[in-house]
């Protein structure tokens, strides 16, 4: 017999039917017993005349006639169960019955194979997968190509920092820190790209934001005016990306028009000295706060950052040299975003890299050989996910995270 | 003025349009000079009067007339253009504008950033992209979860051969040979999950058919029968990628019922000795011949590999120990996906492990805690398009491969 999802189970009333998935739940009562089987969909409640029910975590097949019980979750439930065990368990290190997972940060994540069973944590997945999805799905429709590009490079990316580096076949190879160079060159074939994959930092610092890999949402698009031709792409994309995750409760303010601070404004704004070369953790705090009490938004683009601060391939403001074309888009004070318009002349590459072209020889072919202006922007996804659900360490958004302490499970 | 597409072109017949892209071609004539100019949709043609036109590969904006022209390809072109020139260029190192690219594979390999502008090279990798989207729509629509899953682990996956060291803070890690043990974990989460990611391989053999890394499409479900149910998901993924890039003129067929053959007849059927643990090349080249012949398929199911050839989590045939419910899909004579049903009761890890779990302790938590009965398979992206395509070598289908010798661009 079919199996049947614990969703269905409404439309099968007074049939019997087949389920399977986890006991989520056993009650044992005087006289009758009470199981809550789990599956993909959600829960079921599962009513047993005798007290030989399986344990908890147990995988089990249930043949049972579903039952209108408005008192039931759902308001139906299975009577006269059969069960089929079809996988044993041990007793699971955390309760994953109880509504809220009371477990500690080390805990969650040293038994991850079995925490991210408990459904808060697995509707924080099923979010980020919603997300995804939406965040491809929005540049699809923008005329976007996927790309598949190298996670290993034969020399640091963006600079020798934080780079992990491999035994490759005898050689020194490195982890890609981001699709950059590629995506870039990629422009020149389909114009606009994105690529969804993971990147690698060797992050020293052991803060509740940074992890040494995550996922890395990118895109790039070319023939664009300057940066804000990028901004407004990527206002498109974090709209639709939250529109997605709404069906799992997850809210955030996405206004018609995000607001735009040029980065002098948002020194003053966050109380910063105008010399300040970046924005603190507290000033994008204060920022976050601005925009939420200003403008009713929770996300806000800080525009114009100094060149020093920026990436080599940054393209400066026109006529303001000191500016850049480039932007941050903070979520809640916290910055989610980074991008810009780059450089596409080679002479300009030249200039930035004061003719030490030295390994990136490769990477500027593609500006050798006609480039269009282009700009593009990277999401972090568990970053998202955590400012999103309100996780206070972005750990709790990531299925196993990687960090300075931390590479298993 | 707003910018319109190559493919939009014949939409404006008699108005004054703005276009923009790379020079494809220019052609010099005594009295007109004509310019093709190539687009993220395709090619457009430019009459122009004056022999002052912009250089091959040059990113141009145009502004122009639309004429209908039957002559011209796509039955428009523009005339009266005036060019701005966006970006510079150096004139290519191949010639771009003929219709199949002149170039050896290390030439296309050293210079992909400008020979992947070629629209044959380019049609690739928009078909590619097309059949990730497809591989996702269709688990999609069978209530998979897309997850994320570390490509750093603490100890290698599958065997301790071909696997890359990472230096991680200054201690030993390695690069992630599959997400094998990730997705079975994630099975006990969300039932059903894919991912689309990198896997690496420090593969020692230089041949057409390997890379040091490439894209794995992976997927893993639970409840299964056996692993029948797993081919049945896998051959609905494998019509739905095929359908994905018929477009692009690429075309496989793929029956209503792909055929099965146990490895047993698959040796009788190649003429391989019957104690061949394995099937070698020459002997998939057979299959494949064989079942173009007698069913008209590109692809063919060989189930039942021994088990001694399968990995350690490979599900034994009921009955018939020697045997193992796993499978190979050749497409066109060559393995495409590896695939099977997996062990899914912790004892029978230990068993199969020797009681000697070592590294593998935090995997064989989601088996002592609870598993149904799964299995998955994974789809290398760059040998799909390679047999898809006729590539003779899969490095043809790989934005920038990686290799034994090769590490950039």
């Amino acid at each position: 017999m079919h199996r049947i999802l614990s969703s269905q189970l409404p439309q099968y009333i007074g049939e019997t039917v087949n389920v399977a998935g986890w006991v989520h739940r056993r009650r044992l009562l005087a006289k009758v017993a009470f199981v809550v089987l789990r599956d993909r969909e959600g829960l079921l409640q599962i009513v047993c005349k005798e007290s030989a029910v399986p344990a908890e975590e147990q995988v089990v097949a249930v043949t049972g006639r579903v039952v209108a019980n408005e008192a039931a979750p759902g308001g139906v439930e299975l009577v006269e169960p059969v069960f089929t065990v079809l996988g044993e368990a041990e007793p699971p290190p955390v309760e994953l019955f109880r509504p809220e997972l009371n477990a500690s940060l080390p805990m969650l994540l040293d038994h991850a194979a079995v925490t991210l069973r408990h459904p808060q944590r697995k509707k924080v997945f099923a979010a980020s997968a919603k997300a995804v999805g939406a965040f491809r799905r929005a540049l699809d429709e923008r005329g976007f190509t996927e790309v598949f590009t190298p996670k290993i490079v034969g020399s640091a990316t963006e600079s020798g920092a934080n780079v992990f580096e491999i035994d490759y076949f005898g050689a020194k190879a490195y982890l890609a820190q981001s699709p950059q160079f590629y995506k870039q060159t990629m422009v020149g074939v389909f114009e606009r790209v994105y690529e969804v994959g993971p990147v690698f930092r060797a992050e020293p610092h052991d803060t509740s934001r940074h992890l040494a890999t995550y996922t890395s949402l990118d895109a790039e698009l070319g023939f664009i005016e300057n940066h804000r031709d990028v901004m407004a792409v990527l206002t498109e994309v974090i709209r639709a990306m939250v529109g997605a995750v709404e069906e799992f409760g997850f809210q955030a303010a996405v206004p018609a028009q995000i607001p735009v601070l040029h980065f002098q404004e948002a020194l003053k704004i966050a109380g910063a000295p105008e010399d300040e070369p970046d924005l603190a953790p507290e000033h994008e705090r204060a920022l976050g706060e601005w925009a939420a009490r200003e403008h009713g938004s929770d996300f806000l683009y800080v525009e114009g950052y100094p060149m020093r601060k920026r990436p080599f391939y940054t393209h400066p403001q026109p006529g303001e040299p000191r500016w850049s074309n480039s932007f941050d888009l903070l979520f809640r004070g916290l910055e989610l975003v980074t991008g810009g318009q780059r450089l596409h002349r080679h002479e300009d590459y030249l200039a930035a890299l004061n003719h030490d072209t030295g390994s990136l020889e490769t990477y500027l072919e593609a500006f050798r050989h006609g480039m269009p202006p282009h700009g593009g922007f990277a999401i972090g996804l568990e970053r998202f996910m955590a400012r999103l659900t309100g996780a206070s360490n972005v750990r709790e958004t990531t299925l196993f995270p990687r960090d300075l302490h931390r590479v298993a499970p």
